[in-house]
């Protein structure tokens, strides 16, 4: 931008940032500028401590500062009960329904060969461990209805499938509030044929 | 989110800035989370930095790290010309054109009654300083073309009215690449009332 050179230079690394773009970086920047220095350091004190405070959970392989985290740790929970996701922000999504009870396993990605990340780069090995400790009644697979999603979702099936442990996988339909005349037809196709006994 | 208090303190701190809701707020904070250390601490470094090295050019009020700011400094500048901007990030977006060779006076806001800014918030007063000490050949007033832009340009003319300096506004009409068929009424009568000979 030619600004001054501080200011660009933070309009570089804002840049980097998913989603944000030359405009989003600059306005972003002065408003920065603007704003109170207090906040400023607020934010950057954050970002700093995000990093050094946060880890995965040696159980459930999701971000946490305490380990194990407070929903490994919380014995009102139901530990035989194991939903898999992908990554930590889907745990906070299942968490926001308040509804489920039992626990969390992040696989940390989805299978997806064209990006290399094969089941050795996924916390598999640590989801085989916990199930194969036994207490396991079922395992939901929650990753997302997209390729990656589902192949991984196979994949975490076939690696289950000795361990005698009940394997679901979470439905695939018709999202609530939407209209079956706008469905696209691979979403149809999974309605139709998850449908159940009313 | 009632993740990890790190994280939630970050999701915080980003839903204040502006265009950030909480769904964007969560993915910046993931990405953080996920990316490199070193190039997080390169963005909190870059936010306190822009903070502390960046302060207003004593001549034409626009943000720089050296006082007076690099245009102001530029001798080949043409100091008889200023433009006058509400905003420094409207220097560097006339700076992009590569064509103006005067320099700037930034007013750091636009009048707004509703928003409790009168002339006194504003760099009127350097302005009329600046313009006071002689050797301006012509004020260009390029606020935005919307209310409070207009009534700050219309409160620069009056305020500028005795200094006998040339007050010119910039042209407001269509668009280039526009198209006349979906302009809106007001630019479209401001276009016919600002026509030109060709």
């Amino acid at each position: 931008m030619k600004g001054p050179a501080s200011l660009d230079r933070l309009i570089v690394e804002l840049q980097k940032l998913p989603g944000v773009g030359r405009k989003t970086a600059e306005r972003l920047a002065f408003h920065v500028l603007k704003g109170a220095p207090a906040e400023v350091k607020k934010l950057a004190q954050a970002l700093v401590d995000v990093k050094e405070k946060v880890r995965l959970c040696s159980l459930c392989c999701s971000v946490t500062e305490n380990d194990p985290c407070d929903i490994c740790a919380d014995t009102r929970r139901d530990r035989s009960l194991i939903c898999v996701v992908e990554e930590p922000a889907d745990v906070f999504a299942i968490e926001r329904i308040n509804e489920y009870k039992g626990v969390y396993h992040v696989l940390m990605g989805a299978l997806s060969p064209l990006d290399g990340i094969g089941p050795e780069d996924l916390k598999l090995a640590e989801l085989q461990r916990r199930v194969a400790a036994g207490g396991v009644r079922e395992v939901i697979v929650a990753t997302n209805p997209n390729v990656e999603g589902e192949a991984t979702a196979m994949y975490v099936a076939r690696v289950l499938a000795d361990a005698g442990t009940l394997v679901t996988r979470i439905a695939r339909g018709l999202p609530m509030g939407g209209d079956l005349e706008y469905a696209d037809e691979v979403t149809l196709s999974r309605a139709l044929d998850g449908r159940l006994k009313m």
